[in-house]
């Protein structure tokens, strides 16, 4: 790829433009606010000005509801040999690009993809080259889809350090409602009963709400966005949680039967949404996207020192452990908390023993 | 107080007892199973042998549906001048033992009461002095109860280093179940829906559903038990939350609608429910129990080496830049991952210049 057309410059097509600038891509920018554009160039990310011919890749990064208007506004002036949208949705973009009346060539020349990667802040000065790094880059190429187109989005996925990852449009969107967009607002449903909960009971919130809680301080206006595209498929799936609820509830109910057969079955469906809840919990992708490995805690006593953590992470490599993961659990109230570092199994002893050797307190 | 009895020798009875023994308190250890009390008292807890006479406060520290059973035969041979349960939920037990028949004087000398912690492992040998170190520790008096029972338990809890909290015994259970046990059902059911999700599916799990369902992998067994006893409060708060998931389904299904006034409609209702999530979300506390700080976050990137983490943290320290939290997010299907540091807003441009000067690569 030689020359690339990128057409939305917010975080994710200015990212992908300053990828494709960094590996030589002459990238052109363009944006229906053309002082975004302006920004994105001036941040090295290619050029605003117009392509002078056909150029080999056009990157659409627009909204969801305006992806299909625009692929077809460029297929219809030629703009480039292959283009891809990079909307969070695929089923209704390629849909919407049919209803618009494009030529069997034309939509030959698309496939709709989606980088699973994102971050909190938007718009051209939140870009960076590695946003994609190492995070899967959805492709969901049709039965006519040009060798030709994907191989350009495979070398745009390739510059941009993703993992590529093909799918049917349609189940595409049926798995981000399941890991992506049903979760969120779930997470939103669970916070917004903090709303105008007491201070007593909020003040006892540990770290499992804060976990359960954490995505719902996301931006709503993109989130609007995100679920607008894809509504059937969050709704089927909250249907279904629905009905788990509904389940629970009554099995809760069940408990405080006076009835003990009652009783015993509302256990039994409180352990089943347990034991389903665990099962799936399992699925969940550990590091490196591998079958989760299981990792054992040493949990360390901090007090709120500035260089703390840096101490106890300078013992843990001088001896030569490895910590997969951290977690920070801070006290109520007071200058202390404890950290909590994942390990593997074999590395427990061996971490325990070099921090305990330099004075830390272990809990055992 | 200088002699106390422990009854149930478990993660948290023996974590206590090993607290107030390490204060010099004469600690004696009992438990349905002879040999978790002795096990305890091998671990420096106290003795398994009985109390000659009257101790000062007798902790009761069994599974919640044995707690008014255990303190009434206590009561009933004068075991201690004051009692305390542990129990996570605090409702039943009193009316359990007003239920009993106890008189006034028995009832007065009676407190319930719920540290606030907990790990994953649970029987005396994952038992620790600190483990109450800094979390709330829910204190919850009647109007009878005896000041010199309060101020025993208030001992005991500063001898934990806990930090009390003095809440109504419905209110508290109410609480426990907005925080705590409400969220972790949820969990469980955002969970169970991947258990026979596609593989291509829940490859595609990102940071968010990981968190949600972080607590979905907690031990059944002692949920059941905690469920079990606080079923009215928690399925009332699942009842709000199934009538907020059907209002969502309808605003979903409205998004899907021909007419743009019912598509209106539907924005509107997932925009509210985006909304109540965020200010709910607001009210968790951050660190030290505060209102929540604000931090930003600096993302460094790195690769799976050992002392990766060690060395970012030194850096750090050395520049005098306190860590508040810190995520790491393990990229897919490559050995290398960002690392989130959370710090004050105005420590960003200090992290941010000592990290790169030392050769980090630092996320814009």
């Amino acid at each position: 790829m030689r020359t690339a057309l990128v057409i939305g410059t917010g975080l994710i097509g200015t990212s992908a433009a300053l990828a494709l600038a960094s590996r030589g891509v002459r990238v052109h920018l363009a944006d229906h606010d053309p002082e975004q554009a302006r920004t994105a160039a001036a941040l090295g990310a290619g050029t605003d000005t117009e392509p002078a011919g056909t150029v080999d890749l056009a990157v659409v990064a627009v909204p969801p509801a305006h992806v299909a208007a625009t692929l077809a506004g460029a297929m219809r002036r030629g703009a480039a040999r292959g283009y891809i949208d990079v909307a969070s949705v695929k089923g209704g973009p390629r849909r919407d690009l049919e209803a618009l009346g494009l030529d069997a060539a034309a939509l030959a020349s698309y496939i709709g993809t989606h980088p699973m990667s994102g971050r909190e802040k938007s718009g051209p000065l939140a870009a960076t080259a590695d946003l994609f790094e190492g995070r899967p880059w959805v492709l969901t190429p049709g039965r006519d889809t040009d060798t030709e187109v994907l191989n350009l989005a495979l070398e745009l996925i390739a510059f941009c350090r993703a993992v590529p990852v093909v799918m049917d449009a349609d189940a595409h969107d049926r798995a981000v409602a399941l890991v992506s967009h049903m979760p969120h607002l779930v997470s939103n449903l669970v916070a917004a009963r903090l709303e105008h909960a007491e201070e007593s009971a909020v003040r006892l919130c540990g770290q499992g709400i804060r976990d359960v809680t954490r995505i719902a301080a996301s931006e709503p206006a993109m989130w609007i966005d995100i679920l607008s595209a894809n509504p059937g498929p969050v709704a089927d799936l909250l249907s279904d949680v629905a009905a788990d609820l509904d389940e629970t509830v009554r099995a809760l109910r069940a408990l405080q039967s006076a009835d003990e057969d009652k009783r015993l079955g509302g256990a039994g469906g409180i352990q089943e949404v347990l034991r389903r809840g665990n099962a799936g919990q399992t699925r969940v992708p550990g590091k490196h996207g591998a079958a989760p490995t299981s990792y054992e805690s040493v949990i360390v006593l901090i007090d709120d020192q500035p260089g703390q953590l840096a101490r106890i992470f300078a013992d843990a490599g001088r001896a030569g452990v490895n910590i997969e993961d951290v977690r920070i659990e801070h006290a109520t109230g007071q200058q202390a908390g404890l950290v909590q570092l994942m390990v593997v199994p074999q590395s427990v002893p061996v971490l325990t023993a070099a921090l305990r050797e330099r004075g830390w307190a272990i809990r055992q």
